[in-house]
């Protein structure tokens, strides 16, 4: 789990009302626009100068208010620092919100996590609204911009649904959004960063199944069974192209991606991208030069609007689009109507969710390793910390350290969350100088992190106690444990919705009235975003097959006193059921331990049980030999330690038992001893 | 559970994998077109001249094809005789379908429930479509109907939801839909049965918390609450005006509904009916005649467009209707757009939904008198059957007959589910002279009833074995039961939607490999339809608050051989939670102990045990004292004996272990016994 679209999360999840964990407010730290003269943060950013910029640029176009959101033109999640305009105006960095600036007023929307960070970052040129609806945007647009009169929006950072949201509550009121083909942050962000200049790789030959050209074939298969009769695909997520041609790139921190777009028809390939970022032999590889249905036709990035529009005048085309993933400045050039197919994902989303056998199974090797590494910083701070020499900083950089060091390393696949105590409360905090604070024994420790390595992406968060946890730590712990267990074993028949099955990582929690605010998992896979859609239990996540990864992530949050997450990465796989073939379970692929300290067996089923105790079986199998041959004799010790059987031997035994109490094992034993 | 909407359940539930019961068909019954002459069997109807008189009536308007829906101008899910124009039409009587008539071709348009019996009662002028899908429907005008030609329906007869479907599909391959005034099987349907006589009755004073004025005033002000500022409702569900005015009529078997719209506005309230059916008290009773706020405007039934037209014109109004049931006949007067605001369901059926103190009072009163009903025939069946003595016929027969005693009994609220083996197996079979079955010791036996009582709407399914079970008939049972006791037992916050939970009712049958092809309950309430929309556990339901009632209702079906659902309704109450109040959980009150012959208790948990115990002492506690109140003193016996507690005594004692396993109570009481 990392911060973005949280807030989605629970607010799909949870019909609105998030817990909203927040920090407890330092005055000195935020401003005071009421005060006279203002109060403002050293962290504030200065922008009179910036908007006064903005406003002249807007003058020409004769529109009241321009829409600022804080995605780039691909929708990423995560964004190159030359696509955070958002920051560039507001100052505020925070991962989610949409600025409005008008002639006289500067707002920014954003959710409740970020509400404090925004106080913080924003001077008082800027208005807050703790909300980040478009609907909440929407409203205030039409209270403040007169009738009839135009909004102007870049539509390279509107999807095709955002677009439609927008629109749907704005043209009744006789609000008109006005397309401007030039972003007008841009025009004014004079030290705006370059385009980076590092070229695109291919993947290793080895970590590949499917050649680009087997998987162009197999998309243009699916356009040709397409009922709808398509002609093309166009692909705007950066991941898609990606996939597609097993390349990579570097434009987005913890993100192997590379800016793109490809337009597949039945018989063209059209590759869009900074042509001078793809060297000779890249060429070669992708067929560049002949035209035939398997060349690429490498074209520059910028021109994909004029090439898009070319396509489209040609009689009988019909351009299937994802919604989700497609701006609105592209779908607006495919008309009229019937020249566009739409679904919320493109094909290529759909087909790479499903690994193939090759990428489950370095995807399985990847994750290894990564737990190599964790196990190795849970190791040292269990000597460390009692001495009182590590920090939240410090245990980031530790495991980031120990990540790089194992074998197809690529750095962290997002900035680490490392919080100790009440930081833990703040589901999405990560440390920095001002606020990092020391670990102890006396605190709960939360790390969730992740790496990217040349054959996977992992992401993994265990949350530990190296003193005395209290009772409420211990149950909530427990109960987070049981609702990660209860999703992994489960059996589901295939294409079940995680949706559908999410409330059991919540059902322990719920039973003593605690809950959290947040999903409770997202698709992972090969070398790319760690949150890798559309696979996951939200609403809009594709149903299960076999073959998809996915991360299991219940938490539980104790506003200003702790936070807990146990997030494991699992695969879809077959189940061994009775009655019928086909039917579908989860297998971690995460192999470190839960704190056992803050495990109370007494209030779980025999059958999480029985799966803790196979899945610490199933560690020391794996992990045991791995840590071994990368002579790690003391890490090696502390998994084997702690992946002792929770269960008695006597509990264990019986496997024919179908529903063993453990209290009643030991209630027997006693009364064994006793009258015998 | 009943019959209608379950395909859509399916499709919902299982990403349309739905599993297809059918029954087997029987050559001799079902039509052979391809033969020569045609081969119809004595069911089949003949439409040859209603086709013919038909076309003659659509040859005026210049349509290509004409629509055909199976339901009323209120989106009933039951319809009077009078509107079921799909079975004049087509022969074909089942709950669900859709016709198309074009000059030369007549098709319906049904689900697998009803594959067989379209077979049985259509003749060769029909082809059938094994598919109710609206894309099925619109690509098949698309292939039939020429490029710009005209396709006729009814505007009364299709949902605002339901045209946007149509027209999104038909509008891009310029197929134009044409909204006709006249129903045109009406026009040609000469011995159409009239409009019912009957008058509109009110409710009786004692079953009544909120007056019509009290509803009028929450209903208003939940108009002027709304951020989208509208000034009317418009009530267009037969049960909404029903529900506002506390008022009943008998115009739909099984519902006890009268034909209605309601606009109520800030200061107006219009009532549009037959007005000859309302009696003199009635109309003193809704102040009809003056024309103050709290007066009621009659208006008669037909004049319904109109007088929303003329509401329409003035200046600054704007009708808020429910999408789902508010026909394209009306939405389409609502001009311009911004006059009209649009929700899924009216603030009518939102209020509806959550019942007040009394009605939740004599809603479980209505369930204790319905539960002597369903025990008096359980406890004779045991006597009878072994005899030979009973059918399918006789039993439905006698469970109507033993409501019919019931204080306040107005009837079953649906037509009696009584089924034995294989019949029990197509999940919405009710026997009829044709196919009934004898009920034996040697079969599984299905009995879904429900009553209406003026006081309340019931509806229960229990299924039985009087003979000895198969392996897979009990663990299936038990597997039906432990979804049923998972729902009911669990605990969730407020406002949690019944779709994320409802796969624990399937989840004890995912894990060896079993399901079930339909939903798993729906809202149920005072003396309503006994689908009580928009409560329950689809996709489309709205989330549970405390004073909801819904079914519970997993099942399980074994093609050709038998049935097995268990159904109780329950209504949602405050849940006793650790660490938080305002959790919500069930509170089950239907009253009627399971076939403990069917339960394999070895397989369940103990908190599964636990509330079956629970329940059934409750079950003692409750109808103990009306069965002998009602002097019933087998039937008391009965209840008795299939309410022992299933749990050992040993194993019930001790409430403080809270993993209990009853296989190793008894594995140590054995030892014991063996040591000492």
């Amino acid at each position: 789990m990392t911060p973005s679209s949280w807030v989605l999360l629970a607010s799909l999840v949870l019909g609105g009302s998030c817990s909203g964990v927040r920090p407890a407010a330092s005055a000195s730290s935020e401003r005071n626009c009421s005060a006279t003269p203002p109060i403002l943060p050293p962290t504030a950013v200065n922008t009179s100068h910036r908007l006064w910029e903005l406003r002249q640029a807007m003058a020409p176009f004769n529109i009241s208010a321009y829409i600022i959101p804080g995605t780039d033109a691909h929708l990423s999640e995560y964004i190159a620092e030359r696509d955070n305009r958002l920051a560039w105006i507001s100052g505020f960095t925070g991962s989610a919100g949409t600025a409005v600036v008008t002639k006289t007023r500067a707002v920014l929307w954003t959710d409740s996590r970020y509400w404090v960070q925004a106080e913080r970052q924003m001077d008082c040129n800027w208005e807050l609204v703790r909300d980040s609806s478009i609907s909440s945007i929407t409203d205030w647009l039409i209270s403040d911009v007169p009738d009839g009169k135009e909004i102007g929006f870049d539509p390279f950072l509107f999807s095709f649904d955002t677009f439609k949201s927008y629109d749907a509550n704005l043209a009744p009121a006789k609000r008109v959004l006005k397309s401007l083909q030039q972003n007008l942050v841009d025009e004014v962000w004079t030290e705006r960063p370059p385009v980076p200049k590092e070229n695109i790789f291919k993947l290793p030959d080895n970590f590949i199944e499917r050649t680009w050209q087997m998987k162009v074939e197999h998309i243009r298969q699916e356009i040709r069974n397409n009922a709808y009769k398509p002609t093309a695909v166009l692909l705007s997520a950066l991941d898609e192209t990606a996939w597609l041609f097993n390349l990579r790139g570097n434009d987005i921190p913890y993100n192997p991606f590379f800016y793109s777009y490809t337009l597949l028809t039945l018989d063209e390939i059209w590759l869009f991208v900074h042509m001078d970022r793809v060297p000779e032999e890249l060429k070669a590889y992708l067929n560049v030069g002949c035209y035939l249905a398997d060349c690429v036709q490498l074209l520059e990035y910028d021109t994909v609007r004029v090439r898009l529009g070319d396509y489209v005048v040609r009689s009988g085309v019909r351009v299937w689009i994802g919604t989700e993933y497609t701006t609105r400045a592209l779908s607006e050039l495919i008309t009229p109507e019937e020249k566009v197919l739409t679904s919320a994902f493109s094909p290529v989303l759909i087909t790479k969710a499903v690994k193939d056998a090759t990428e489950q199974r370095i995807l399985k090797d990847a994750h290894i390793r990564d737990a190599v590494a964790v196990m190795q910083l849970l190791a040292q701070l269990e000597n460390t910390v009692p001495k009182g020499t590590e920090n939240e900083l410090s245990a980031a950089n530790t495991v980031n350290g120990f990540r790089q060091a194992q074998k197809h390393s690529a750095g962290p696949s997002f900035e680490t969350i490392s919080a100790s105590g009440p930081n833990a409360a703040l589901a999405h905090y990560s440390p920095t100088n001002e606020t990092y604070r020391n670990l102890t024994v006396g605190e709960m420790y939360l790390l969730d992190s992740g790496g990217q390595y040349l054959d996977g992406t992992t992401d993994i968060t265990r949350t530990v106690h190296w003193g005395t946890p209290t009772e409420l730590q211990k149950e909530a712990y427990t109960r987070v444990l049981m609702g990660c267990i209860e999703i992994s074993r489960t059996i589901f028949p295939p294409r079940t919705r995680g949706v559908y099955m999410e409330m059991l990582g919540r059902r322990a929690l719920w039973e003593v009235g605690l809950n959290y605010g947040h999903g409770t998992g997202h698709g992972v896979g090969n070398y790319f975003g760690v949150h890798e859609w559309p696979v996951g239990f939200q609403s809009n996540n594709i149903p299960f097959e076999q073959g998809m990864f996915t991360s299991i992530e219940p938490g539980y949050y104790k506003e200003n006193e702790f936070g807990i997450r146990i997030e494991d990465v699992a695969v879809v796989v077959p189940a061994a059921t009775k009655h019928t073939v086909g039917y579908l379970t989860f297998e971690t692929v995460s192999l470190v331990p839960y704190d056992r300290k803050l495990i109370d067996i007494s209030i779980m089923s025999p059958e999480q049980l029985n799966w803790l105790d196979a899945y610490y079986q199933k560690i020391r199998t794996i992990m045991g030999p791995e840590l071994e041959r990368q002579g790690l004799t003391d890490v090696h010790a502390w998994m084997m330690k702690n992946t002792e059987p929770l269960r008695t031997p006597t509990a264990g035994a019986p496997a024919t038992l179908p529903s063993l109490g453990l209290t009643l094992v030991v209630l027997a034993q006693a009364l064994l001893q006793h009258l015998c």
